[in-house]
Protein backbone atom coordinates (compact mmCIF):
# COMPACT_ATOMS: atom_id res chain seq x y z
CA UNK A 1 0.00 0.00 0.00
CA UNK A 2 1.16 3.56 -0.38
CA UNK A 3 1.55 6.33 2.21
CA UNK A 4 1.86 9.91 2.43
CA UNK A 5 3.67 11.54 5.13
CA UNK A 6 3.67 15.29 5.83
CA UNK A 7 7.13 15.98 7.63
CA UNK A 8 9.02 18.98 9.14
CA UNK A 9 12.93 19.47 9.60
CA UNK A 10 15.69 21.57 10.51
CA UNK A 11 17.26 22.35 7.22
CA UNK A 12 20.71 23.70 9.14
CA UNK A 13 22.05 20.03 9.73
CA UNK A 14 21.15 19.04 6.74
CA UNK A 15 22.83 19.05 3.32
CA UNK A 16 19.76 19.91 1.98
CA UNK A 17 16.72 17.12 1.13
CA UNK A 18 17.85 15.29 -1.75
CA UNK A 19 20.57 11.82 -1.24
CA UNK A 20 24.09 13.15 -1.94
CA UNK A 21 27.50 11.35 -1.82
CA UNK A 22 28.58 14.03 0.58
CA UNK A 23 26.82 15.25 3.79
CA UNK A 24 23.70 14.22 6.07
CA UNK A 25 20.14 14.32 4.29
CA UNK A 26 16.77 14.12 5.26
CA UNK A 27 16.14 11.39 2.37
CA UNK A 28 18.63 9.52 3.61
CA UNK A 29 17.60 9.53 7.38
CA UNK A 30 14.43 8.01 6.44
CA UNK A 31 15.26 6.09 4.13
CA UNK A 32 17.89 4.35 6.67
CA UNK A 33 14.57 4.51 9.17
CA UNK A 34 11.97 3.21 6.81
CA UNK A 35 14.68 0.60 5.40
CA UNK A 36 15.88 -0.53 9.10
CA UNK A 37 11.48 -1.23 9.47
CA UNK A 38 11.71 -3.56 6.38
CA UNK A 39 13.93 -5.97 8.23
CA UNK A 40 16.62 -4.45 5.65
CA UNK A 41 14.74 -4.25 2.55
CA UNK A 42 15.38 -1.42 0.94
CA UNK A 43 12.55 1.51 0.86
CA UNK A 44 12.70 4.69 -1.07
CA UNK A 45 11.25 7.80 -0.72
CA UNK A 46 9.37 10.32 -2.94
CA UNK A 47 8.74 14.15 -2.14
CA UNK A 48 7.15 16.78 -3.46
CA UNK A 49 10.37 18.43 -4.18
CA UNK A 50 13.57 18.83 -3.06
CA UNK A 51 14.74 21.79 -0.78
CA UNK A 52 18.26 22.95 -0.65
CA UNK A 53 21.06 23.09 1.98
CA UNK A 54 19.82 25.38 4.90
CA UNK A 55 16.10 25.26 3.88
CA UNK A 56 13.54 24.12 6.47
CA UNK A 57 10.28 22.74 6.26
CA UNK A 58 7.28 22.64 8.02
CA UNK A 59 5.00 20.70 5.42
CA UNK A 60 7.12 18.90 2.81
CA UNK A 61 4.95 15.66 1.51
CA UNK A 62 6.68 12.47 0.81
CA UNK A 63 5.04 9.04 0.07
CA UNK A 64 6.54 5.52 0.14
CA UNK A 65 5.28 2.30 -0.75
CA UNK A 66 4.95 -0.84 2.11
CA UNK A 67 3.24 -3.99 3.22
CA UNK A 68 3.26 -3.42 7.08
CA UNK A 69 0.08 -3.15 8.33
CA UNK A 70 0.94 -0.64 11.21
CA UNK A 71 -2.36 2.46 11.82
CA UNK A 72 -1.49 5.85 10.82
CA UNK A 73 -0.70 6.50 14.33
CA UNK A 74 1.66 3.93 15.04
CA UNK A 75 3.79 4.99 11.81
CA UNK A 76 3.68 8.20 13.21
CA UNK A 77 5.15 7.57 16.52
CA UNK A 78 7.64 4.92 15.13
CA UNK A 79 9.12 6.91 13.03
CA UNK A 80 9.32 9.73 15.04
CA UNK A 81 11.55 7.27 17.93
CA UNK A 82 13.55 6.49 15.30
CA UNK A 83 14.65 9.35 13.48
CA UNK A 84 17.14 12.42 14.99
CA UNK A 85 15.26 15.11 16.42
CA UNK A 86 15.85 17.42 13.60
CA UNK A 87 13.16 16.27 11.60
CA UNK A 88 9.47 15.04 12.62
CA UNK A 89 6.42 13.14 11.03
CA UNK A 90 3.79 15.02 11.84
CA UNK A 91 0.99 12.95 9.85
CA UNK A 92 0.44 9.54 7.76
CA UNK A 93 -1.99 8.62 6.05
CA UNK A 94 -3.25 5.51 3.56
CA UNK A 95 -3.55 6.96 0.06
CA UNK A 96 -4.34 5.94 -3.61
CA UNK A 97 -1.84 3.30 -5.04
CA UNK A 98 -1.03 5.83 -8.06
CA UNK A 99 -0.43 8.98 -5.48
CA UNK A 100 2.62 10.67 -6.79
CA UNK A 101 4.05 13.13 -4.14
CA UNK A 102 6.18 14.79 -6.82
CA UNK A 103 3.81 14.84 -9.75
CA UNK A 104 0.35 15.32 -8.42
CA UNK A 105 1.47 18.35 -6.68
CA UNK A 106 -1.02 21.32 -7.50
CA UNK A 107 0.18 23.71 -5.47
CA UNK A 108 3.09 24.66 -3.04
CA UNK A 109 3.23 27.47 -0.01
CA UNK A 110 6.76 28.71 1.09
CA UNK A 111 7.19 31.35 3.72
CA UNK A 112 10.34 33.52 3.78
CA UNK A 113 11.16 35.08 7.46
CA UNK A 114 13.74 38.05 7.81
CA UNK A 115 14.24 39.25 11.39
CA UNK A 116 13.84 43.22 11.82
CA UNK A 117 15.83 43.16 15.10
CA UNK A 118 18.51 45.09 14.56
CA UNK A 119 20.94 42.64 16.54
CA UNK A 120 19.35 39.50 15.67
CA UNK A 121 19.18 37.20 18.78
CA UNK A 122 21.31 33.92 18.62
CA UNK A 123 18.76 31.54 18.88
CA UNK A 124 17.43 32.57 15.37
CA UNK A 125 20.30 32.56 13.48
CA UNK A 126 19.86 29.47 11.74
CA UNK A 127 15.78 30.23 11.39
CA UNK A 128 15.03 33.76 9.70
CA UNK A 129 17.44 35.76 7.12
CA UNK A 130 19.19 38.88 9.03
CA UNK A 131 20.03 42.02 6.32
CA UNK A 132 22.38 44.86 8.18
CA UNK A 133 21.12 48.24 7.37
CA UNK A 134 18.14 50.16 7.09
CA UNK A 135 14.79 48.21 7.91
CA UNK A 136 12.10 48.03 4.85
CA UNK A 137 8.65 49.26 4.61
CA UNK A 138 6.21 46.49 4.23
CA UNK A 139 4.03 48.80 1.71
CA UNK A 140 6.26 48.99 -0.74
CA UNK A 141 6.57 45.07 -0.35
CA UNK A 142 3.21 43.80 -0.69
CA UNK A 143 2.95 46.61 -3.63
CA UNK A 144 5.57 44.62 -4.95
CA UNK A 145 4.56 41.45 -4.50
CA UNK A 146 1.20 42.05 -5.75
CA UNK A 147 2.63 42.26 -9.55
CA UNK A 148 3.98 38.86 -9.09
CA UNK A 149 -0.17 37.54 -8.98
CA UNK A 150 -1.05 35.49 -12.03
CA UNK A 151 0.62 33.76 -14.49
CA UNK A 152 4.26 35.11 -15.77
CA UNK A 153 7.74 33.62 -17.20
CA UNK A 154 9.47 33.91 -14.25
CA UNK A 155 13.02 33.21 -16.02
CA UNK A 156 14.22 36.52 -14.04
CA UNK A 157 14.02 34.93 -10.60
CA UNK A 158 15.60 31.69 -11.87
CA UNK A 159 18.81 30.27 -10.88
CA UNK A 160 20.70 30.13 -14.48
CA UNK A 161 22.33 26.63 -13.78
CA UNK A 162 19.34 25.38 -14.64
CA UNK A 163 18.24 23.08 -17.71
CA UNK A 164 14.61 23.18 -17.78
CA UNK A 165 12.86 25.17 -20.53
CA UNK A 166 9.36 26.21 -18.97
CA UNK A 167 9.78 29.16 -16.94
CA UNK A 168 6.09 30.08 -16.90
CA UNK A 169 4.54 29.27 -13.74
CA UNK A 170 1.54 31.09 -11.57
CA UNK A 171 1.65 32.48 -8.19
CA UNK A 172 -1.88 32.49 -6.53
CA UNK A 173 -0.17 34.89 -3.53
CA UNK A 174 2.51 36.87 -2.40
CA UNK A 175 1.65 38.51 1.37
CA UNK A 176 3.46 40.24 3.37
CA UNK A 177 2.81 39.94 7.29
CA UNK A 178 3.97 41.38 10.29
CA UNK A 179 5.10 38.75 13.46
CA UNK A 180 6.33 40.96 16.37
CA UNK A 181 10.10 41.84 15.18
CA UNK A 182 10.12 39.58 11.98
CA UNK A 183 9.08 39.89 8.52
CA UNK A 184 7.28 36.95 6.72
CA UNK A 185 6.56 36.24 2.91
CA UNK A 186 4.14 33.85 1.75
CA UNK A 187 3.64 32.68 -1.71
CA UNK A 188 1.88 30.05 -2.76
CA UNK A 189 2.21 29.35 -6.75
CA UNK A 190 1.56 26.31 -8.97
CA UNK A 191 4.98 25.96 -8.91
CA UNK A 192 8.48 27.37 -8.20
CA UNK A 193 11.84 27.77 -10.65
CA UNK A 194 14.95 26.66 -8.89
CA UNK A 195 16.06 29.68 -6.13
CA UNK A 196 12.63 31.72 -7.33
CA UNK A 197 11.39 32.22 -4.16
CA UNK A 198 14.86 33.62 -2.50
CA UNK A 199 15.50 35.65 -5.36
CA UNK A 200 11.51 37.26 -5.33
CA UNK A 201 12.53 37.62 -1.51
CA UNK A 202 15.95 39.49 -2.46
CA UNK A 203 14.51 41.75 -4.74
CA UNK A 204 11.06 42.29 -2.42
CA UNK A 205 13.83 43.64 0.45
CA UNK A 206 15.79 45.96 -1.86
CA UNK A 207 12.46 47.49 -2.74
CA UNK A 208 11.52 47.44 0.67
CA UNK A 209 14.32 49.38 1.83
CA UNK A 210 13.67 51.92 -1.10
CA UNK A 211 16.76 50.85 -3.58
CA UNK A 212 14.52 50.31 -6.15
CA UNK A 213 10.47 50.96 -7.13
CA UNK A 214 7.85 48.43 -6.60
CA UNK A 215 7.04 49.32 -10.21
CA UNK A 216 10.21 47.96 -10.81
CA UNK A 217 8.70 44.62 -10.62
CA UNK A 218 6.89 44.47 -14.05
CA UNK A 219 9.73 45.68 -15.33
CA UNK A 220 11.82 42.69 -13.92
CA UNK A 221 9.07 39.90 -14.89
CA UNK A 222 9.25 41.50 -18.20
CA UNK A 223 13.19 41.51 -18.42
CA UNK A 224 13.21 37.71 -18.69
CA UNK A 225 17.02 38.36 -17.22
CA UNK A 226 18.26 36.75 -13.96
CA UNK A 227 20.89 39.92 -13.98
CA UNK A 228 17.78 42.58 -13.53
CA UNK A 229 16.51 40.85 -10.26
CA UNK A 230 17.64 41.61 -6.99
CA UNK A 231 20.22 39.17 -4.46
CA UNK A 232 19.32 35.66 -3.96
CA UNK A 233 18.45 35.37 0.23
CA UNK A 234 20.18 33.39 1.94
CA UNK A 235 18.46 29.96 2.55
CA UNK A 236 17.85 30.02 6.14
CA UNK A 237 14.82 32.10 6.07
CA UNK A 238 13.36 29.84 3.85
CA UNK A 239 10.42 27.19 4.45
CA UNK A 240 8.33 24.85 2.74
CA UNK A 241 5.22 25.29 4.64
CA UNK A 242 2.68 23.17 2.63
CA UNK A 243 2.19 21.23 -0.67
CA UNK A 244 -1.33 21.20 -1.99
CA UNK A 245 -2.79 18.49 -4.05
CA UNK A 246 -6.09 19.57 -4.67
CA UNK A 247 -6.74 22.76 -7.30
CA UNK A 248 -6.75 25.58 -5.06
CA UNK B 1 36.97 52.47 33.15
CA UNK B 2 33.89 49.39 33.83
CA UNK B 3 31.57 48.44 32.00
CA UNK B 4 28.45 46.56 31.81
CA UNK B 5 26.96 44.93 28.85
CA UNK B 6 23.69 42.62 28.49
CA UNK B 7 24.41 40.01 26.22
CA UNK B 8 22.23 36.87 24.86
CA UNK B 9 23.20 33.62 24.20
CA UNK B 10 22.10 30.23 22.61
CA UNK B 11 22.71 27.78 25.64
CA UNK B 12 22.57 24.38 23.44
CA UNK B 13 26.18 24.85 21.78
CA UNK B 14 27.94 25.46 25.34
CA UNK B 15 28.68 23.19 28.46
CA UNK B 16 27.43 26.39 30.32
CA UNK B 17 28.60 29.79 31.30
CA UNK B 18 31.77 29.80 33.05
CA UNK B 19 35.31 28.61 32.06
CA UNK B 20 35.75 24.86 32.84
CA UNK B 21 38.70 22.34 30.99
CA UNK B 22 36.30 20.55 28.92
CA UNK B 23 34.02 22.35 26.83
CA UNK B 24 33.11 25.37 25.08
CA UNK B 25 31.88 27.95 27.94
CA UNK B 26 29.99 31.67 27.12
CA UNK B 27 32.51 33.23 29.46
CA UNK B 28 35.81 31.75 27.87
CA UNK B 29 34.54 33.20 24.05
CA UNK B 30 34.13 36.29 25.36
CA UNK B 31 37.20 36.64 27.20
CA UNK B 32 39.44 35.09 24.01
CA UNK B 33 37.51 38.34 22.64
CA UNK B 34 38.08 40.78 24.84
CA UNK B 35 41.64 40.12 25.32
CA UNK B 36 42.68 39.81 21.47
CA UNK B 37 41.12 43.75 21.39
CA UNK B 38 43.58 43.92 24.40
CA UNK B 39 46.55 43.24 22.69
CA UNK B 40 46.73 40.07 24.37
CA UNK B 41 46.23 41.62 27.94
CA UNK B 42 43.89 38.91 29.74
CA UNK B 43 40.33 40.73 30.01
CA UNK B 44 38.20 38.88 32.70
CA UNK B 45 34.49 39.19 32.82
CA UNK B 46 31.94 38.93 35.69
CA UNK B 47 28.68 37.69 35.06
CA UNK B 48 25.32 37.92 37.32
CA UNK B 49 25.70 34.44 37.74
CA UNK B 50 26.25 30.96 35.70
CA UNK B 51 24.40 29.34 33.63
CA UNK B 52 24.17 25.30 33.27
CA UNK B 53 24.84 23.17 29.74
CA UNK B 54 21.54 23.99 27.45
CA UNK B 55 20.45 26.79 29.31
CA UNK B 56 20.19 30.33 27.39
CA UNK B 57 19.89 33.82 28.12
CA UNK B 58 17.89 37.00 26.38
CA UNK B 59 19.24 39.24 29.10
CA UNK B 60 22.00 38.05 30.97
CA UNK B 61 24.72 40.68 32.01
CA UNK B 62 28.43 40.75 32.92
CA UNK B 63 31.27 43.68 33.92
CA UNK B 64 34.90 44.11 32.63
CA UNK B 65 37.45 46.88 32.75
CA UNK B 66 38.92 48.22 30.05
CA UNK B 67 40.86 51.48 29.18
CA UNK B 68 40.33 51.49 25.69
CA UNK B 69 38.50 54.70 24.55
CA UNK B 70 35.34 53.29 22.49
CA UNK B 71 32.01 54.35 22.34
CA UNK B 72 29.27 52.10 23.15
CA UNK B 73 28.42 51.11 19.78
CA UNK B 74 31.36 50.55 18.97
CA UNK B 75 31.50 47.96 21.63
CA UNK B 76 28.45 46.30 20.70
CA UNK B 77 29.74 46.26 16.92
CA UNK B 78 33.53 44.92 17.62
CA UNK B 79 32.45 42.39 19.68
CA UNK B 80 29.90 40.83 17.79
CA UNK B 81 32.01 41.08 14.32
CA UNK B 82 34.16 39.10 16.60
CA UNK B 83 32.13 36.53 18.81
CA UNK B 84 30.64 33.35 17.39
CA UNK B 85 27.34 33.34 16.45
CA UNK B 86 25.50 32.09 19.16
CA UNK B 87 26.75 34.89 21.55
CA UNK B 88 25.21 38.72 20.63
CA UNK B 89 25.81 41.54 22.56
CA UNK B 90 23.18 44.04 22.84
CA UNK B 91 24.00 46.48 24.67
CA UNK B 92 27.25 47.91 26.50
CA UNK B 93 27.37 51.38 28.83
CA UNK B 94 29.78 52.83 31.37
CA UNK B 95 29.37 52.21 35.14
CA UNK B 96 30.78 53.32 37.72
CA UNK B 97 34.07 51.72 39.11
CA UNK B 98 32.70 49.83 41.89
CA UNK B 99 29.59 48.19 39.76
CA UNK B 100 30.12 44.69 40.42
CA UNK B 101 27.43 42.14 37.62
CA UNK B 102 27.20 39.76 40.22
CA UNK B 103 26.94 41.27 44.20
CA UNK B 104 24.61 44.29 42.82
CA UNK B 105 22.04 41.96 41.79
CA UNK B 106 18.12 43.31 43.07
CA UNK B 107 16.48 40.82 41.29
CA UNK B 108 16.50 38.78 38.36
CA UNK B 109 13.48 37.16 35.50
CA UNK B 110 13.64 33.76 34.72
CA UNK B 111 11.46 32.41 31.68
CA UNK B 112 10.55 28.67 31.69
CA UNK B 113 9.12 27.50 27.95
CA UNK B 114 7.12 24.32 27.39
CA UNK B 115 5.61 23.56 23.81
CA UNK B 116 2.38 22.18 24.33
CA UNK B 117 2.27 20.75 20.29
CA UNK B 118 1.54 16.78 20.43
CA UNK B 119 4.60 16.27 18.23
CA UNK B 120 6.67 18.67 18.71
CA UNK B 121 8.60 21.16 15.57
CA UNK B 122 12.51 20.49 15.10
CA UNK B 123 13.20 23.80 15.44
CA UNK B 124 12.29 23.71 18.90
CA UNK B 125 14.29 21.02 20.31
CA UNK B 126 16.65 23.02 21.71
CA UNK B 127 14.67 26.06 22.19
CA UNK B 128 11.42 24.42 24.64
CA UNK B 129 10.91 21.71 26.73
CA UNK B 130 8.68 18.93 25.51
CA UNK B 131 6.83 16.49 28.23
CA UNK B 132 4.77 13.40 26.19
CA UNK B 133 1.69 12.54 27.73
CA UNK B 134 -1.09 14.77 29.13
CA UNK B 135 -1.32 18.54 28.54
CA UNK B 136 -1.49 20.84 31.43
CA UNK B 137 -4.10 23.18 32.74
CA UNK B 138 -2.62 26.83 33.13
CA UNK B 139 -5.35 27.99 35.72
CA UNK B 140 -4.17 24.83 37.99
CA UNK B 141 -0.31 25.78 37.86
CA UNK B 142 -1.43 29.61 38.07
CA UNK B 143 -2.55 28.78 41.05
CA UNK B 144 0.06 26.47 42.27
CA UNK B 145 2.59 29.51 41.36
CA UNK B 146 0.93 31.88 43.50
CA UNK B 147 1.71 30.61 46.18
CA UNK B 148 5.49 30.38 45.80
CA UNK B 149 5.49 34.73 45.86
CA UNK B 150 7.46 36.13 49.26
CA UNK B 151 10.14 35.23 51.24
CA UNK B 152 10.29 31.95 51.77
CA UNK B 153 13.05 28.41 52.70
CA UNK B 154 13.19 27.15 49.01
CA UNK B 155 15.31 24.45 49.88
CA UNK B 156 12.37 21.43 48.72
CA UNK B 157 13.51 23.31 45.27
CA UNK B 158 17.15 23.27 45.40
CA UNK B 159 19.53 20.62 43.94
CA UNK B 160 20.72 18.41 46.76
CA UNK B 161 24.14 18.96 45.56
CA UNK B 162 25.28 22.41 46.98
CA UNK B 163 27.22 23.89 49.57
CA UNK B 164 25.04 26.54 50.23
CA UNK B 165 23.41 27.38 53.76
CA UNK B 166 20.61 30.20 53.57
CA UNK B 167 17.81 28.75 51.34
CA UNK B 168 15.59 31.75 52.11
CA UNK B 169 14.47 33.89 48.56
CA UNK B 170 11.96 36.29 47.99
CA UNK B 171 9.78 35.53 44.91
CA UNK B 172 8.19 38.78 43.41
CA UNK B 173 6.25 37.10 40.52
CA UNK B 174 5.60 33.75 39.27
CA UNK B 175 3.01 34.08 36.07
CA UNK B 176 1.99 31.57 33.48
CA UNK B 177 1.79 32.45 29.93
CA UNK B 178 0.23 31.22 27.02
CA UNK B 179 1.73 32.21 23.78
CA UNK B 180 0.54 30.01 20.92
CA UNK B 181 1.10 26.60 20.85
CA UNK B 182 4.05 27.44 24.26
CA UNK B 183 3.57 27.64 27.65
CA UNK B 184 5.67 29.94 29.86
CA UNK B 185 6.11 30.45 33.37
CA UNK B 186 8.32 33.74 33.91
CA UNK B 187 9.52 34.13 37.34
CA UNK B 188 11.18 37.03 39.33
CA UNK B 189 12.93 36.59 42.94
CA UNK B 190 16.03 38.37 44.60
CA UNK B 191 17.79 35.37 44.25
CA UNK B 192 17.38 31.80 43.15
CA UNK B 193 19.16 28.16 44.14
CA UNK B 194 20.50 26.24 42.02
CA UNK B 195 18.14 24.29 39.55
CA UNK B 196 15.18 26.08 41.73
CA UNK B 197 13.49 27.55 38.61
CA UNK B 198 13.60 24.25 36.72
CA UNK B 199 12.56 22.51 40.03
CA UNK B 200 9.80 24.71 39.96
CA UNK B 201 8.53 24.57 36.84
CA UNK B 202 8.75 20.67 36.74
CA UNK B 203 6.82 20.62 40.02
CA UNK B 204 3.90 23.18 38.56
CA UNK B 205 3.77 21.23 35.00
CA UNK B 206 2.60 18.02 37.52
CA UNK B 207 0.27 20.14 39.26
CA UNK B 208 -1.18 21.36 35.70
CA UNK B 209 -1.22 17.68 34.41
CA UNK B 210 -3.58 16.70 37.73
CA UNK B 211 -0.59 14.99 39.16
CA UNK B 212 -0.41 17.26 42.08
CA UNK B 213 -2.38 19.45 43.84
CA UNK B 214 -2.03 23.19 43.19
CA UNK B 215 -1.97 23.22 47.17
CA UNK B 216 0.21 20.77 47.51
CA UNK B 217 2.97 23.78 46.67
CA UNK B 218 2.41 24.87 50.19
CA UNK B 219 3.10 21.44 51.75
CA UNK B 220 6.33 21.34 49.56
CA UNK B 221 7.84 24.31 50.14
CA UNK B 222 6.77 23.49 54.04
CA UNK B 223 8.49 20.24 53.85
CA UNK B 224 12.04 21.75 53.41
CA UNK B 225 12.78 18.48 51.59
CA UNK B 226 13.40 18.34 47.93
CA UNK B 227 12.01 14.64 47.39
CA UNK B 228 9.01 16.13 48.21
CA UNK B 229 9.16 18.46 45.01
CA UNK B 230 8.90 17.37 41.53
CA UNK B 231 11.13 16.53 38.76
CA UNK B 232 13.86 18.82 36.94
CA UNK B 233 12.79 20.22 33.95
CA UNK B 234 15.12 20.32 30.91
CA UNK B 235 17.60 22.66 30.53
CA UNK B 236 16.85 23.58 27.22
CA UNK B 237 13.17 25.23 27.87
CA UNK B 238 15.06 28.04 30.77
CA UNK B 239 15.83 31.42 30.01
CA UNK B 240 17.91 33.92 31.95
CA UNK B 241 15.74 37.13 30.87
CA UNK B 242 16.67 40.22 32.96
CA UNK B 243 19.11 40.91 35.70
CA UNK B 244 17.83 43.73 37.95
CA UNK B 245 20.09 46.32 39.58
CA UNK B 246 17.65 48.62 41.15
CA UNK B 247 15.01 47.73 43.63
CA UNK B 248 11.93 46.23 42.46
Amino acid sequence: MRLRAIISYDGSGFSGYQVQPNGRTVQEEIETVLTKMHQGVKTRITASGRTDTGVHATGQVIHFDSELSIPPMGWVKGLNAQLPDDIRILQVEQVADDFHARFDVQWKTYRYKWTLEDIPMPFERHMVSYVQGKRPELSRMQEAANHLIGEHDFRSFSATNTSIQDFVRSIYEARLEQHDHQLHLVITGNGFLYNMVRIIAGTLWEIGIGKREPSEMIEIIAAMDRSKAGKTAPPQGLYLEKVGYETL
